[in-house]
Protein backbone atom coordinates (compact mmCIF):
# COMPACT_ATOMS: atom_id res chain seq x y z
CA UNK A 1 0.00 0.00 0.00
CA UNK A 2 0.69 3.39 -0.36
CA UNK A 3 2.97 5.83 1.43
CA UNK A 4 1.63 6.46 5.02
CA UNK A 5 3.16 10.04 5.12
CA UNK A 6 1.66 11.42 2.34
CA UNK A 7 -1.78 9.67 3.62
CA UNK A 8 -1.10 11.03 6.70
CA UNK A 9 -2.07 14.42 5.66
CA UNK A 10 -5.97 13.79 4.82
CA UNK A 11 -8.14 14.34 7.83
CA UNK A 12 -11.92 12.25 6.94
CA UNK A 13 -14.34 14.27 8.96
CA UNK A 14 -17.69 13.09 9.81
CA UNK A 15 -20.42 15.61 10.42
CA UNK A 16 -23.23 14.65 12.25
CA UNK A 17 -23.26 10.94 11.83
CA UNK A 18 -26.54 9.72 13.46
CA UNK A 19 -25.75 5.23 13.02
CA UNK A 20 -22.81 4.11 15.21
CA UNK A 21 -22.65 1.06 12.51
CA UNK A 22 -21.74 4.13 9.47
CA UNK A 23 -19.10 5.33 11.91
CA UNK A 24 -17.44 2.44 12.68
CA UNK A 25 -17.88 1.12 8.87
CA UNK A 26 -16.48 4.51 8.17
CA UNK A 27 -13.09 3.98 9.82
CA UNK A 28 -12.88 0.41 8.90
CA UNK A 29 -12.78 1.18 5.55
CA UNK A 30 -10.21 4.55 6.50
CA UNK A 31 -7.80 1.15 8.27
CA UNK A 32 -8.60 -0.91 5.24
CA UNK A 33 -7.16 1.97 2.94
CA UNK A 34 -4.50 3.25 5.50
CA UNK A 35 -6.00 6.49 6.30
CA UNK A 36 -5.71 7.11 9.62
CA UNK A 37 -6.57 10.17 10.96
CA UNK A 38 -10.19 10.62 11.62
CA UNK A 39 -12.42 13.89 13.27
CA UNK A 40 -15.71 14.11 14.03
CA UNK A 41 -17.91 16.97 14.20
CA UNK A 42 -21.06 16.30 17.05
CA UNK A 43 -21.41 12.52 16.20
CA UNK A 44 -24.39 11.37 18.04
CA UNK A 45 -23.10 11.09 21.53
CA UNK A 46 -24.07 6.98 21.65
CA UNK A 47 -23.49 6.86 18.08
CA UNK A 48 -19.86 7.52 18.82
CA UNK A 49 -19.21 5.30 21.89
CA UNK A 50 -20.99 2.81 20.10
CA UNK A 51 -18.60 3.02 17.13
CA UNK A 52 -15.52 2.41 19.03
CA UNK A 53 -16.00 -1.35 18.95
CA UNK A 54 -15.71 -1.50 15.31
CA UNK A 55 -14.31 -4.59 13.79
CA UNK A 56 -10.57 -3.91 13.51
CA UNK A 57 -10.91 -0.07 14.15
CA UNK A 58 -11.54 0.81 17.20
CA UNK A 59 -7.80 1.87 17.74
CA UNK A 60 -8.53 4.44 15.24
CA UNK A 61 -11.84 5.31 16.83
CA UNK A 62 -9.84 5.88 20.22
CA UNK A 63 -7.53 8.21 18.62
CA UNK A 64 -10.37 10.24 16.65
CA UNK A 65 -10.76 14.02 17.57
CA UNK A 66 -13.64 15.36 18.24
CA UNK A 67 -15.18 18.98 17.40
CA UNK A 68 -18.37 21.27 18.45
CA UNK A 69 -17.82 22.87 15.27
CA UNK A 70 -16.48 22.20 11.30
CA UNK A 71 -14.48 25.46 11.29
CA UNK A 72 -12.50 24.14 14.31
CA UNK A 73 -12.64 20.43 12.52
CA UNK A 74 -10.71 21.99 9.34
CA UNK A 75 -8.79 24.73 10.44
CA UNK A 76 -4.96 23.42 9.90
CA UNK A 77 -6.05 21.98 6.30
CA UNK A 78 -4.98 23.55 3.45
CA UNK A 79 -7.85 22.54 1.39
CA UNK A 80 -11.15 21.33 2.11
CA UNK A 81 -13.23 19.28 0.03
CA UNK A 82 -17.40 18.19 0.82
CA UNK A 83 -19.22 15.32 -0.48
CA UNK A 84 -22.22 15.33 -1.20
CA UNK A 85 -25.07 12.80 -3.48
CA UNK A 86 -26.78 16.05 -4.59
CA UNK A 87 -26.52 17.15 -8.55
CA UNK A 88 -27.37 20.74 -8.59
CA UNK A 89 -26.83 22.34 -5.53
CA UNK A 90 -27.93 25.69 -5.18
CA UNK A 91 -24.67 26.76 -3.23
CA UNK A 92 -22.12 27.97 -5.70
CA UNK A 93 -19.52 25.21 -5.56
CA UNK A 94 -17.73 23.58 -8.22
CA UNK A 95 -18.73 20.22 -7.94
CA UNK A 96 -16.33 17.70 -9.50
CA UNK A 97 -17.00 13.90 -9.84
CA UNK A 98 -15.06 11.63 -7.67
CA UNK A 99 -12.12 10.43 -10.05
CA UNK A 100 -11.12 14.38 -11.08
CA UNK A 101 -11.73 15.24 -7.56
CA UNK A 102 -9.36 12.75 -6.58
CA UNK A 103 -6.65 13.95 -8.36
CA UNK A 104 -6.95 17.31 -7.20
CA UNK A 105 -6.86 16.23 -3.37
CA UNK A 106 -3.43 13.82 -4.41
CA UNK A 107 -1.44 16.59 -5.78
CA UNK A 108 -2.55 18.46 -2.58
CA UNK A 109 -1.69 16.42 -0.08
CA UNK A 110 1.61 15.45 -1.62
CA UNK A 111 2.52 18.84 0.65
CA UNK A 112 -0.51 19.87 2.76
CA UNK A 113 -3.18 18.90 4.77
CA UNK A 114 -6.89 18.05 3.12
CA UNK A 115 -10.04 17.60 4.59
CA UNK A 116 -12.38 15.47 3.28
CA UNK A 117 -16.36 15.93 4.96
CA UNK A 118 -19.25 13.86 4.77
CA UNK A 119 -22.41 14.64 6.28
CA UNK A 120 -24.95 13.18 7.97
CA UNK A 121 -27.31 10.21 6.61
CA UNK A 122 -30.34 11.82 6.44
CA UNK A 123 -29.66 15.54 5.13
CA UNK A 124 -25.82 15.63 4.14
CA UNK A 125 -23.46 18.56 4.75
CA UNK A 126 -25.69 21.59 5.86
CA UNK A 127 -25.04 25.19 4.58
CA UNK A 128 -22.81 26.29 7.53
CA UNK A 129 -20.75 23.52 7.05
CA UNK A 130 -20.62 23.58 2.73
CA UNK A 131 -18.97 27.32 3.33
CA UNK A 132 -16.23 25.99 5.11
CA UNK A 133 -16.00 23.97 1.82
CA UNK A 134 -13.65 24.93 -1.73
CA UNK A 135 -15.64 22.46 -3.76
CA UNK A 136 -17.51 19.10 -3.95
CA UNK A 137 -17.34 16.18 -4.82
CA UNK A 138 -19.71 13.59 -5.66
CA UNK A 139 -19.41 9.85 -7.04
CA UNK A 140 -21.34 9.67 -10.19
CA UNK A 141 -24.67 7.09 -9.35
CA UNK A 142 -27.97 5.96 -10.58
CA UNK A 143 -30.18 8.95 -10.69
CA UNK A 144 -32.93 7.10 -9.73
CA UNK A 145 -30.73 6.44 -6.42
CA UNK A 146 -28.16 8.64 -5.87
CA UNK A 147 -27.67 8.68 -2.42
CA UNK A 148 -25.21 6.22 -0.95
CA UNK A 149 -24.73 4.72 2.15
CA UNK A 150 -22.42 6.31 4.46
CA UNK A 151 -19.95 4.23 5.05
CA UNK A 152 -19.72 2.66 1.38
CA UNK A 153 -19.38 6.31 0.38
CA UNK A 154 -16.18 7.04 2.24
CA UNK A 155 -15.25 3.01 1.42
CA UNK A 156 -15.46 4.20 -2.78
CA UNK A 157 -14.06 7.59 -1.84
CA UNK A 158 -10.87 6.00 0.15
CA UNK A 159 -10.60 3.74 -2.87
CA UNK A 160 -10.25 6.29 -5.10
CA UNK A 161 -7.48 8.18 -3.60
CA UNK A 162 -5.58 4.84 -3.27
CA UNK A 163 -6.48 3.40 -6.44
CA UNK A 164 -3.04 4.85 -8.01
CA UNK A 165 -1.00 6.13 -5.48
CA UNK A 166 1.74 3.15 -6.66
CA UNK A 167 1.78 1.12 -9.80
CA UNK A 168 0.94 -2.21 -8.50
CA UNK A 169 2.84 -5.60 -9.43
CA UNK A 170 1.07 -7.63 -12.17
CA UNK A 171 -0.79 -10.85 -11.04
CA UNK A 172 2.38 -13.15 -11.36
CA UNK A 173 2.33 -14.06 -14.76
CA UNK A 174 2.31 -18.15 -15.60
CA UNK A 175 4.71 -19.99 -17.38
CA UNK A 176 3.02 -20.96 -20.59
CA UNK A 177 3.33 -24.02 -22.20
CA UNK A 178 6.21 -23.89 -25.07
CA UNK A 179 5.40 -25.15 -28.25
CA UNK A 180 7.13 -28.39 -27.52
CA UNK A 181 5.00 -28.72 -24.85
CA UNK A 182 1.81 -28.04 -26.52
CA UNK A 183 3.04 -30.86 -29.58
CA UNK A 184 3.27 -33.29 -27.03
CA UNK A 185 -0.38 -33.09 -25.80
CA UNK A 186 -1.56 -32.91 -29.25
CA UNK A 187 0.27 -35.91 -30.27
CA UNK A 188 -0.92 -37.70 -27.34
CA UNK A 189 -4.89 -36.56 -28.24
CA UNK A 190 -4.24 -37.31 -31.63
CA UNK A 191 -2.89 -40.68 -30.48
CA UNK A 192 -6.14 -41.10 -28.58
CA UNK A 193 -8.39 -39.80 -31.18
CA UNK A 194 -7.27 -42.50 -33.36
CA UNK A 195 -7.30 -45.00 -31.40
CA UNK A 196 -11.19 -44.78 -30.55
CA UNK A 197 -12.08 -43.95 -33.82
CA UNK A 198 -12.94 -40.49 -33.67
CA UNK A 199 -10.41 -39.52 -36.61
CA UNK A 200 -11.08 -40.83 -40.04
CA UNK A 201 -8.04 -41.82 -41.85
CA UNK A 202 -9.29 -40.49 -45.48
CA UNK A 203 -9.26 -36.94 -43.62
CA UNK A 204 -6.49 -37.39 -41.08
CA UNK A 205 -3.82 -34.54 -42.21
CA UNK A 206 -6.68 -31.79 -42.00
CA UNK A 207 -7.96 -33.12 -38.22
CA UNK A 208 -4.69 -33.24 -37.54
CA UNK A 209 -4.06 -29.60 -38.28
CA UNK A 210 -7.12 -28.58 -36.60
CA UNK A 211 -6.07 -30.63 -33.20
CA UNK A 212 -3.09 -28.57 -33.35
CA UNK A 213 -4.88 -25.57 -33.63
CA UNK A 214 -7.56 -26.42 -30.62
CA UNK A 215 -4.63 -27.18 -28.39
CA UNK A 216 -2.93 -24.00 -29.71
CA UNK A 217 -5.95 -21.82 -28.53
CA UNK A 218 -6.09 -23.67 -24.86
CA UNK A 219 -3.26 -20.71 -24.17
CA UNK A 220 -2.41 -23.61 -21.46
CA UNK A 221 0.86 -23.11 -18.43
CA UNK A 222 3.14 -25.62 -18.56
CA UNK A 223 2.28 -26.55 -15.49
CA UNK A 224 -1.58 -27.49 -16.54
CA UNK A 225 -0.18 -29.13 -20.03
CA UNK A 226 1.92 -31.46 -17.90
CA UNK A 227 -1.10 -32.37 -16.34
CA UNK A 228 -3.23 -32.96 -19.85
CA UNK A 229 -0.30 -35.16 -20.87
CA UNK A 230 -0.86 -36.92 -18.23
CA UNK A 231 -4.77 -37.56 -17.87
CA UNK A 232 -4.33 -38.47 -21.57
CA UNK A 233 -1.84 -40.93 -21.31
CA UNK A 234 -3.70 -42.57 -19.07
CA UNK A 235 -6.49 -42.99 -20.99
CA UNK A 236 -4.51 -43.68 -24.15
CA UNK A 237 -2.64 -47.05 -22.02
CA UNK A 238 -6.06 -47.97 -21.10
CA UNK A 239 -8.09 -47.63 -24.76
CA UNK A 240 -4.98 -49.75 -25.83
CA UNK A 241 -5.29 -52.29 -22.90
CA UNK A 242 -8.99 -52.64 -23.68
CA UNK A 243 -8.34 -53.63 -27.25
CA UNK B 1 -24.86 6.84 -15.41
CA UNK B 2 -23.72 3.81 -18.32
CA UNK B 3 -26.13 1.84 -19.90
CA UNK B 4 -28.71 -0.35 -18.22
CA UNK B 5 -28.68 -2.98 -21.21
CA UNK B 6 -24.80 -3.80 -20.61
CA UNK B 7 -24.95 -3.96 -16.77
CA UNK B 8 -28.16 -6.21 -16.90
CA UNK B 9 -25.05 -9.04 -17.88
CA UNK B 10 -23.37 -8.95 -14.67
CA UNK B 11 -24.97 -11.30 -11.61
CA UNK B 12 -23.61 -10.23 -8.46
CA UNK B 13 -23.64 -13.52 -6.37
CA UNK B 14 -23.77 -13.28 -2.47
CA UNK B 15 -22.80 -16.90 -0.89
CA UNK B 16 -23.61 -18.15 2.38
CA UNK B 17 -23.98 -13.95 3.29
CA UNK B 18 -25.05 -13.73 7.48
CA UNK B 19 -25.38 -10.63 8.45
CA UNK B 20 -28.95 -8.76 6.73
CA UNK B 21 -27.47 -5.40 7.05
CA UNK B 22 -24.94 -6.56 4.59
CA UNK B 23 -27.13 -8.23 2.40
CA UNK B 24 -28.76 -5.22 2.43
CA UNK B 25 -25.96 -3.11 2.28
CA UNK B 26 -24.66 -5.00 -1.04
CA UNK B 27 -27.98 -4.61 -2.51
CA UNK B 28 -28.39 -0.29 -2.07
CA UNK B 29 -25.09 -0.54 -3.59
CA UNK B 30 -26.26 -2.47 -6.42
CA UNK B 31 -28.95 0.25 -6.71
CA UNK B 32 -26.88 2.85 -6.68
CA UNK B 33 -24.13 2.09 -9.42
CA UNK B 34 -26.97 0.21 -11.69
CA UNK B 35 -26.40 -3.51 -11.22
CA UNK B 36 -29.49 -4.80 -10.42
CA UNK B 37 -29.41 -8.37 -10.44
CA UNK B 38 -28.73 -9.79 -7.22
CA UNK B 39 -28.14 -13.93 -7.07
CA UNK B 40 -27.76 -15.31 -3.14
CA UNK B 41 -26.64 -18.76 -2.81
CA UNK B 42 -27.71 -20.08 0.96
CA UNK B 43 -28.03 -17.09 2.89
CA UNK B 44 -28.93 -17.31 6.40
CA UNK B 45 -32.34 -17.49 6.11
CA UNK B 46 -33.19 -14.79 8.59
CA UNK B 47 -30.59 -12.56 7.08
CA UNK B 48 -32.05 -12.88 4.17
CA UNK B 49 -35.91 -12.11 5.21
CA UNK B 50 -34.82 -9.19 7.11
CA UNK B 51 -32.62 -7.38 4.67
CA UNK B 52 -35.40 -6.92 2.33
CA UNK B 53 -36.31 -3.79 3.98
CA UNK B 54 -33.19 -2.14 3.09
CA UNK B 55 -33.28 1.60 2.21
CA UNK B 56 -33.86 1.70 -1.85
CA UNK B 57 -32.97 -1.48 -2.96
CA UNK B 58 -36.16 -3.57 -1.62
CA UNK B 59 -37.25 -4.09 -5.01
CA UNK B 60 -33.93 -4.92 -5.91
CA UNK B 61 -34.31 -7.72 -3.37
CA UNK B 62 -37.51 -8.80 -3.96
CA UNK B 63 -36.27 -9.82 -7.60
CA UNK B 64 -33.06 -11.61 -6.23
CA UNK B 65 -32.77 -15.43 -7.26
CA UNK B 66 -32.12 -17.50 -4.49
CA UNK B 67 -29.64 -20.93 -4.96
CA UNK B 68 -28.61 -23.77 -3.05
CA UNK B 69 -25.44 -24.55 -5.22
CA UNK B 70 -22.99 -21.92 -6.53
CA UNK B 71 -22.41 -24.24 -9.84
CA UNK B 72 -26.35 -23.45 -10.39
CA UNK B 73 -26.10 -19.83 -9.66
CA UNK B 74 -23.30 -19.28 -12.14
CA UNK B 75 -24.32 -21.76 -14.49
CA UNK B 76 -25.43 -19.25 -17.53
CA UNK B 77 -22.13 -16.91 -16.74
CA UNK B 78 -19.43 -17.63 -19.45
CA UNK B 79 -16.80 -15.28 -16.93
CA UNK B 80 -16.74 -16.31 -12.95
CA UNK B 81 -14.98 -14.48 -11.15
CA UNK B 82 -14.70 -14.48 -7.33
CA UNK B 83 -13.49 -11.79 -4.74
CA UNK B 84 -10.99 -12.57 -2.01
CA UNK B 85 -9.04 -10.65 1.03
CA UNK B 86 -6.44 -13.49 1.02
CA UNK B 87 -3.69 -12.22 -0.89
CA UNK B 88 -1.41 -15.72 -0.98
CA UNK B 89 -4.20 -18.26 -1.61
CA UNK B 90 -2.48 -21.74 -1.81
CA UNK B 91 -5.55 -22.69 -4.63
CA UNK B 92 -3.29 -21.83 -8.10
CA UNK B 93 -6.13 -19.26 -9.52
CA UNK B 94 -4.67 -15.73 -11.00
CA UNK B 95 -5.39 -13.14 -8.39
CA UNK B 96 -5.98 -9.37 -9.96
CA UNK B 97 -5.88 -6.45 -8.40
CA UNK B 98 -9.78 -5.01 -8.64
CA UNK B 99 -8.36 -2.57 -11.40
CA UNK B 100 -7.03 -4.81 -13.85
CA UNK B 101 -9.54 -7.47 -13.25
CA UNK B 102 -12.75 -4.37 -13.82
CA UNK B 103 -11.08 -4.12 -17.08
CA UNK B 104 -11.43 -7.39 -17.94
CA UNK B 105 -14.89 -7.92 -16.51
CA UNK B 106 -15.88 -5.11 -18.69
CA UNK B 107 -14.08 -6.61 -21.77
CA UNK B 108 -16.96 -9.68 -21.18
CA UNK B 109 -20.17 -7.96 -19.90
CA UNK B 110 -20.30 -6.68 -22.79
CA UNK B 111 -21.40 -9.80 -25.15
CA UNK B 112 -21.93 -12.25 -22.30
CA UNK B 113 -23.03 -12.85 -18.39
CA UNK B 114 -20.47 -12.56 -15.75
CA UNK B 115 -20.75 -13.42 -12.39
CA UNK B 116 -19.17 -11.63 -10.00
CA UNK B 117 -18.84 -13.84 -6.04
CA UNK B 118 -18.32 -12.60 -2.67
CA UNK B 119 -18.28 -14.87 0.07
CA UNK B 120 -19.53 -14.43 3.25
CA UNK B 121 -18.18 -12.40 6.58
CA UNK B 122 -16.00 -14.78 8.09
CA UNK B 123 -14.85 -17.31 6.29
CA UNK B 124 -14.72 -15.41 2.43
CA UNK B 125 -15.65 -18.31 -0.42
CA UNK B 126 -14.99 -21.92 0.11
CA UNK B 127 -12.61 -24.12 -1.68
CA UNK B 128 -16.06 -25.28 -3.71
CA UNK B 129 -16.91 -21.94 -4.56
CA UNK B 130 -13.58 -21.20 -5.69
CA UNK B 131 -13.58 -24.14 -7.99
CA UNK B 132 -16.20 -21.91 -10.12
CA UNK B 133 -14.23 -19.36 -10.64
CA UNK B 134 -12.02 -18.62 -13.65
CA UNK B 135 -10.02 -16.35 -11.51
CA UNK B 136 -10.01 -14.16 -8.43
CA UNK B 137 -10.26 -10.23 -7.74
CA UNK B 138 -8.90 -8.72 -4.55
CA UNK B 139 -8.99 -5.09 -3.77
CA UNK B 140 -5.85 -3.48 -2.52
CA UNK B 141 -6.07 -2.94 1.05
CA UNK B 142 -3.55 -2.49 3.91
CA UNK B 143 -1.29 -5.62 5.00
CA UNK B 144 -2.00 -4.93 8.26
CA UNK B 145 -5.96 -4.60 7.48
CA UNK B 146 -7.06 -6.33 4.52
CA UNK B 147 -10.12 -8.02 5.19
CA UNK B 148 -13.52 -5.08 4.21
CA UNK B 149 -16.51 -4.87 4.94
CA UNK B 150 -18.52 -6.62 2.85
CA UNK B 151 -21.13 -4.22 1.70
CA UNK B 152 -18.38 -1.72 1.23
CA UNK B 153 -16.43 -4.20 -0.77
CA UNK B 154 -19.28 -4.72 -3.19
CA UNK B 155 -19.70 -0.98 -3.14
CA UNK B 156 -15.94 -0.43 -4.17
CA UNK B 157 -16.13 -3.45 -6.74
CA UNK B 158 -19.00 -2.23 -9.04
CA UNK B 159 -17.62 1.53 -8.50
CA UNK B 160 -14.57 0.21 -10.29
CA UNK B 161 -16.95 -1.58 -12.93
CA UNK B 162 -18.59 2.20 -13.61
CA UNK B 163 -15.38 4.55 -13.26
CA UNK B 164 -14.57 4.58 -16.71
CA UNK B 165 -17.97 2.98 -18.26
CA UNK B 166 -17.97 5.60 -21.12
CA UNK B 167 -14.98 4.66 -22.61
CA UNK B 168 -15.05 0.82 -22.68
CA UNK B 169 -13.21 -1.14 -25.15
CA UNK B 170 -14.23 -3.03 -27.64
CA UNK B 171 -16.55 -6.47 -26.96
CA UNK B 172 -14.69 -9.69 -27.37
CA UNK B 173 -15.33 -11.41 -30.71
CA UNK B 174 -15.71 -15.41 -29.42
CA UNK B 175 -18.63 -15.98 -27.29
CA UNK B 176 -16.98 -18.14 -24.88
CA UNK B 177 -18.27 -21.33 -23.29
CA UNK B 178 -20.79 -20.93 -20.46
CA UNK B 179 -20.09 -22.61 -16.98
CA UNK B 180 -23.09 -24.96 -18.03
CA UNK B 181 -20.84 -26.14 -21.01
CA UNK B 182 -17.74 -25.99 -18.85
CA UNK B 183 -19.35 -28.12 -16.74
CA UNK B 184 -20.40 -30.34 -19.16
CA UNK B 185 -16.67 -31.47 -20.43
CA UNK B 186 -15.77 -31.01 -16.75
CA UNK B 187 -17.94 -34.14 -16.14
CA UNK B 188 -17.28 -36.17 -19.29
CA UNK B 189 -13.64 -35.47 -18.35
CA UNK B 190 -14.10 -36.74 -14.79
CA UNK B 191 -15.69 -39.82 -15.98
CA UNK B 192 -13.52 -40.73 -18.97
CA UNK B 193 -10.64 -40.53 -15.75
CA UNK B 194 -12.52 -42.69 -13.64
CA UNK B 195 -13.02 -45.56 -15.91
CA UNK B 196 -9.51 -45.76 -17.09
CA UNK B 197 -8.06 -45.21 -13.33
CA UNK B 198 -6.74 -41.98 -13.60
CA UNK B 199 -8.87 -40.77 -10.53
CA UNK B 200 -8.43 -42.94 -6.80
CA UNK B 201 -11.92 -43.09 -5.19
CA UNK B 202 -10.32 -42.13 -1.92
CA UNK B 203 -8.86 -38.94 -3.60
CA UNK B 204 -12.48 -38.30 -5.41
CA UNK B 205 -13.69 -34.60 -4.08
CA UNK B 206 -10.23 -33.35 -4.38
CA UNK B 207 -9.74 -34.41 -7.57
CA UNK B 208 -12.99 -33.12 -8.55
CA UNK B 209 -12.14 -29.56 -7.78
CA UNK B 210 -8.87 -29.62 -9.19
CA UNK B 211 -10.22 -31.36 -12.43
CA UNK B 212 -12.95 -28.60 -12.12
CA UNK B 213 -10.20 -25.44 -11.93
CA UNK B 214 -8.09 -27.10 -14.77
CA UNK B 215 -11.36 -27.18 -17.22
CA UNK B 216 -11.81 -23.60 -16.64
CA UNK B 217 -8.75 -21.94 -17.03
CA UNK B 218 -9.03 -23.57 -20.38
CA UNK B 219 -11.05 -20.39 -21.07
CA UNK B 220 -12.57 -22.58 -24.10
CA UNK B 221 -14.79 -20.48 -26.84
CA UNK B 222 -18.61 -22.31 -27.11
CA UNK B 223 -17.41 -23.61 -30.23
CA UNK B 224 -14.35 -25.43 -28.83
CA UNK B 225 -15.94 -26.46 -25.90
CA UNK B 226 -18.74 -28.70 -27.72
CA UNK B 227 -15.43 -29.84 -30.21
CA UNK B 228 -13.80 -31.08 -26.65
CA UNK B 229 -16.92 -32.68 -25.31
CA UNK B 230 -17.14 -34.39 -28.86
CA UNK B 231 -13.68 -35.92 -28.48
CA UNK B 232 -14.29 -37.02 -24.76
CA UNK B 233 -17.56 -38.69 -25.52
CA UNK B 234 -15.78 -41.17 -28.24
CA UNK B 235 -12.98 -41.50 -25.83
CA UNK B 236 -15.24 -42.82 -22.96
CA UNK B 237 -17.44 -44.85 -25.50
CA UNK B 238 -14.55 -46.52 -26.33
CA UNK B 239 -13.07 -46.92 -22.57
CA UNK B 240 -16.48 -48.91 -21.87
CA UNK B 241 -16.73 -50.81 -24.71
CA UNK B 242 -13.69 -51.83 -24.62
CA UNK B 243 -13.65 -53.08 -21.08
Amino acid sequence: MPDPAEFDNLRVVLVATRNPLNLGAAARAMSNFGFLRLRVVNPYDLAFREARSAVGASELLARAEEYKEVGAAVSDCSLVVGTTAVRSREVRHSLRPLKQGARLIHKEFRSSRVALLFGSEKVGLSNEALSHCHWLMHIPTREDHPSMNLGQAVAVCLYELTRDSRSLPEPAKLQLASADESERLTSVLLEALRTCGYLHPESATLTDTKVRRLVRRLRLSAQDAEVWVGMLRQILWKLRSGK
